[in-house]
């Protein structure tokens, strides 16, 4: 579908809204939102109390969602879901040895990330001490302003990409450090792509700095990046950069490598 | 909802069809079906063509599924509808710091799986070398009766939730040593419960062997089991009982404590 016909796709007859509604439930639920009653789905969504009740009661039937006292959870079977994903995409699978060799020698966590919208989404994951007030998994979401690997990823879009991301772009200040306009983002960026690697020092949340580079596929083009992030109490800006970063960099090397060796389509 | 409720819940006008069928679809992607046309995915659920190619739309227009030449993938995006639940349920995340230390220690690949019906359902691993011939991951489904975290969660199933999932089986016979028989996995059970482990030797994968033991919320019952599992050729049975059956167990140990010194209703 072109951009033009995205948009006008909810007005055809293609468009299934019980699917979309659908999917909005389950993401209704989250770290702060557990366990839900109907109407605090109703007012998390926007749908009204009969639509988020039916979709309640369907997920329940299909065994991706229980009910009890009126409180709807998730079940695991949601996962099955995100694994439909990861399975028939092995490119982070390819990754994951790599990571550990990283994480083995840094005991700090390691993650790979790609651009989704304005957010990065985490599509591989490998944690040693938790750091953050949230809880990091694959299938997070993170707004790429504020980290690393959203400053390598944004780094390395075509002006028009960049540019449409900058119009859809509204900041958030998370911490006094927090990037929190357009034009301090485009020269932070413009340094990101001169360097080839991206670092960020408690902008996301007091206490966590990571470094971040990019992955190429064999053409060269950055579709993900790999990040380090530690407690900025332990770990500090010059030992990320001096010790850190050549390994996260020989990492990306090995993984872009085994990548290429590998016919997958998604990066030939 | 009663199990009778659950029967003819299809039949009641609070069941949503198009919710349905867009989740067999998300899930008719996998390892061996990576890309899709609308004539595969049709024939894989079972819907339509028409039906088929209005939900893969649907999903391209939400960002859940990218297209190209008539051909479909998933996006990362379908990781965050597992996200919802991983985020919304903190129980897998306690595990984790206890099942690294295992694998640490024993360099060899651990997991926590629950039970789905006839299956078990992967929530947490730590893989080491892969040694399987399919990709396992958070989200991964395995039939119970041929796995070591299926005997234990089978084991401790209360007679009558057994008789159902025996009512419910297919055996398939995926080695020699696949047990196929109920009366072999009664017995099995049998024992399993006795020692309070399970241990399968190649009766999934040809090469593969594993241990597993229950996890128990604060009042005894087992919600989930976790395992070690290594390459057959590498890894003796006599090495897995009596050099990581106690390391297993007491990981375990551990990761009850840390669950049941939180407030999580799911397991107190």
């Amino acid at each position: 579908m072109s951009t033009n016909n995205l948009d006008n796709f909810k007005n055809t007859g293609d468009y299934n809204q019980s699917l979309d509604r659908g999917l909005q439930v389950i993401q209704a639920f989250s770290q702060n939102n557990k366990a839900l009653t109907i109407s605090d789905v109703s007012k998390i969504t926007g749908l009204s109390r009969p639509t988020a009740r039916r979709i309640l009661l369907t997920l329940e039937y299909l065994g991706f969602a229980e009910a009890s006292n009126g409180l709807f959870t998730l079940t695991a079977r949601t996962l099955s879901l995100g694994y439909a994903y990861l399975s028939s995409n092995n490119t982070w699978s390819i990754a994951h040895p790599f990571m550990r060799d990283f994480v083995e020698k840094t005991g700090e966590s390691c993650s790979i990330s790609i651009l989704d919208g304005t957010n990065i989404i985490y599509v591989a994951r490998i944690s040693t001490k938790r750091i953050m007030s949230i809880n990091l998994d694959v299938g997070s979401k993170l707004p790429a302003y504020a980290t690393s690997m959203g400053h390598v990823l944004l780094a390395n879009l075509s002006p028009e990409e960049l540019e449409t991301y900058m119009n859809n772009l509204d900041f958030e200040k998370f911490t006094d450090k927090t990037i929190h306009n357009k034009q301090e983002l485009l020269q932070t960026l413009q340094d990101v792509r001169e360097q080839n690697w991206g670092g960020v020092d408690q902008q996301l949340e007091e206490g966590l700095r990571s470094i971040a580079v990019p992955i190429r596929n064999a053409s060269g083009k950055v579709f993900a990046a790999m990040n380090c992030s530690a407690h900025a109490g332990r770990i500090s800006k010059e030992v990320l950069r001096d010790e850190f970063l050549p390994l996260l960099q020989e990492s990306v090397e090995k993984i872009s490598q085994a990548m290429a060796a590998t016919n997958n389509s998604q990066y030939v």
